[in-house]
């Protein structure tokens, strides 16, 4: 693997796992108030149409990061509509 | 332009621009404790590592989606740091 793509697993990395502490945070607090329903969604269908395009240009980090995104994206989406709009 | 370019363009559009209802959001609750500050920051040094990723394989279209989400994910810390931890 060329050393830059590692440089790209890392971005991939921090950008998709960043919502885990997020995702945390809403639990811990049980809301989730602040957080916009419309940024929740534009996201995710974002994520998908990452998705879509990795799967069409046949890249694997592409496709992998973004299914881990949509999961997490998904569950803060759960989470949004859990503990209040 | 490869019509699976104007997907990819799209994506980066709805993952970049997704932040601005958030924005809008935390100023008009003016609060942001439901907001993650691991998040924000993680996201961010994402973003900033994304933008290294595009300018270091010349891709434009990286490069330009990350400056306008390196500025907007920097709006949302700063907006953190004003309406609450």
């Amino acid at each position: 693997m060329p050393p830059i793509e590692y440089l790209g697993l890392l971005a991939g990395l921090l950008t998709t796992l960043a919502l885990v502490p997020q995702i945390i945070r809403v639990y811990k607090l049980k809301s989730a108030r602040d957080i916009s329903l419309i940024y929740n969604t534009t996201m995710l269908i974002g994520i998908l149409a990452w998705l879509i395009y990795g799967i069409l240009q046949g890249a694997v980090s592409l496709i992998i990061w973004n299914i881990i995104g949509c999961a997490l994206n998904s569950w803060l989406l759960f989470a949004k509509f859990k503990f209040g709009r």
